[in-house]
């Protein structure tokens, strides 16, 4: 928290997208037994077990609810599947679909998620950041209009390009009910939360504009005119270049890094405020001398300005546990 | 070529990567009759016959050899298959795979490429510009290591991590051969010659260095060395901020820009040589306003400096023939 204010601190707070995962043979227990994977986001009793597994673990600086960006259309009743081996799936829709849709209701559907964050953070150390999040609309979207997802979400491309006042609906529409969710989530403990626009990479310039970063500055404005004690990270994954202008214009206290990020333009986006990444998941994966390396690169680079430690991407089931605790100390040593 | 060369031409020369592909019904005919996608890549008469059909089409500037990246490790023995439906697949090759590898015979394997390099050089009109073109070592390598595409190739990403020296001779390899395969395309009379690092963007900053840029620069001088008058366009899709420097180190004249390049960053690049690019080929499918809008930005940020008009990434089965000509039209009419 104090780093999302703007502070530096050495060692710099860390915590790892996905934490919560298959990496952990304790994850894999409780997800075994919560049936499906939507049953274990919604239920609270395993939701809170598995968020808290990696904090026993590794005592992280933060814990992130354990859910999924996609809770938001299957409350909007759109079918979403996680099926073994595929990615997830749910209804696709179309233009008259998106006419049709409306937000009454959607919040509501997600009261387990928020009875998870109430009991989180009465179980959570007072000095463990809450972070709660949901997918960015553009991201959200490009599932709902192709049903899956594709290599570079070319079929919402293209009905934004067909369609664009139905796509423009559609984003506004996801934009306010997350927006609420957002809220919701807060209001039931979240100190601060984190918005995912994990497909930000596939957009051109103008798209980026209209698709990730308008809707985008028009959650957090809302967000923050409801709850002005909100810190958000926003992580657009792949914006690159665009970066440059995405925390000034979102409004976001916190930029997310992929960890084809840069680290000199990293750097440069410090300096206009916090930022949270960027290691290559895969040198977890590997360990030894890449992951030692990939560490000590980013806080070279980063560690004198205000930063949380991450990765580029969410933590893989192939990670070894053993290398998490050896990046953990590695980061916490290098403090002052 | 002139434009390769830094002249500025209004209209701009125009092409688009892969033309001759499943959007065309006489290239279907074609494929039909070749039997798998690799013979049809290794038949003179039917290689010459689809690449020479959009030119019959649309009279585009330059015409492109057809044939496909993975033909390098096809003629490594890597057991490439296309299956219908599915992406390319090979045998995955591991660390002692790649002790064994070496290069003899490779180039002299694809003797039929360079056969319908000879014949298309002949019955091309005069004019229009030959293009050869292989896979940039680093994109090779990935489907080399996986056997297949994934969706950001983490195998190739943990390979290299985990096993630098054996990777590194892959990519060296790779980088030989494909300079000794692209050179005989030149002697057989491609005029200038694309390089395509389809996987560039998956990369970190330190690994696009080592594995993009490296191997990319050695092959270009490697090709300029023996071939001075060689013209090469190089290709990193996703590199976004790192194509700053990408020109500069590796040597090519021109670069190639993927839709998700900003145009103002797309003019910076410009002054310092020739891009080409970078229409979204969703808006070619889309058609209509956002087509005519995005060709007019395009030639708005960079028509007047030197450019190759082309889409972003490759056209895809779902686009108009109809809108490929209001493409060229539009461009067309652009000029002085």
């Amino acid at each position: 928290m104090r780093v999302l204010d703007g502070e530096t601190l050495s060692p710099p707070p860390i915590w790892l997208m996905r934490q919560a995962g298959r990496y952990l043979p304790e994850y894999k227990e409780t997800r075994a037994k919560a049936g499906s994977f939507l049953e274990l986001c919604y239920s609270p009793d395993h939701a809170v077990e598995v968020t808290l597994q990696p904090i026993r673990r590794y005592n992280f600086d933060a814990a992130i609810l354990f859910s999924d960006i996609l809770v938001i259309p299957d409350a909007m009743r759109r079918n979403v599947r996680f099926t073994e081996g595929h990615g997830p799936e749910m209804d696709p829709i179309d233009e008259a679909g998106i006419l049709r849709l409306d937000g009454m209701g959607v919040v509501d559907y997600l009261e387990p998620v928020f009875e998870t964050v109430r009991r989180l953070r009465a179980e959570l150390p007072e000095e463990t950041t809450l972070l709660g999040f949901c997918g960015a609309p553009w991201t959200v979207a490009t599932y709902m209009i192709a049903g899956h997802g594709t290599p570079d979400q070319a079929p919402a491309r293209l009905f934004a390009y067909k369609h664009p006042k139905a796509f423009e609906r559609l984003l506004m529409l996801l934009a306010d009910v997350s927006a609420d969710y957002l809220v919701r989530q807060i209001d039931a403990g979240a100190d601060a939360v984190q918005i995912f626009d994990s497909w930000a990479g596939v957009l051109g310039e103008k798209e980026f504009e209209a698709f990730a970063v308008r809707p985008v500055a028009r959650m957090i404005s809302s967000v923050k005119a409801r709850r002005p004690q909100a810190r958000i990270i926003a992580f657009a994954k792949g914006a690159g270049y665009l970066l440059k202008t995405y925390r000034q214009k979102t409004g976001a206290d916190a930029i997310g890094l992929d960890w084809s990020v840069p680290l000199g333009f990293a750097a440069e986006l410090q300096k206009e405020g916090p930022v949270q990444g960027n290691l290559d998941p895969m040198r977890l994966v590997a360990g030894g001398k890449a992951l030692e390396e990939g560490i000590d690169d980013i806080l070279a680079h980063l560690g004198s300005g205000p930063l949380i430690f991450n990765l580029g991407h969410g933590i893989t089931p192939q990670a070894d546990p053993e290398n998490v605790h050896l990046l953990v100390e590695r980061v916490r040593r290098s403090g002052n």
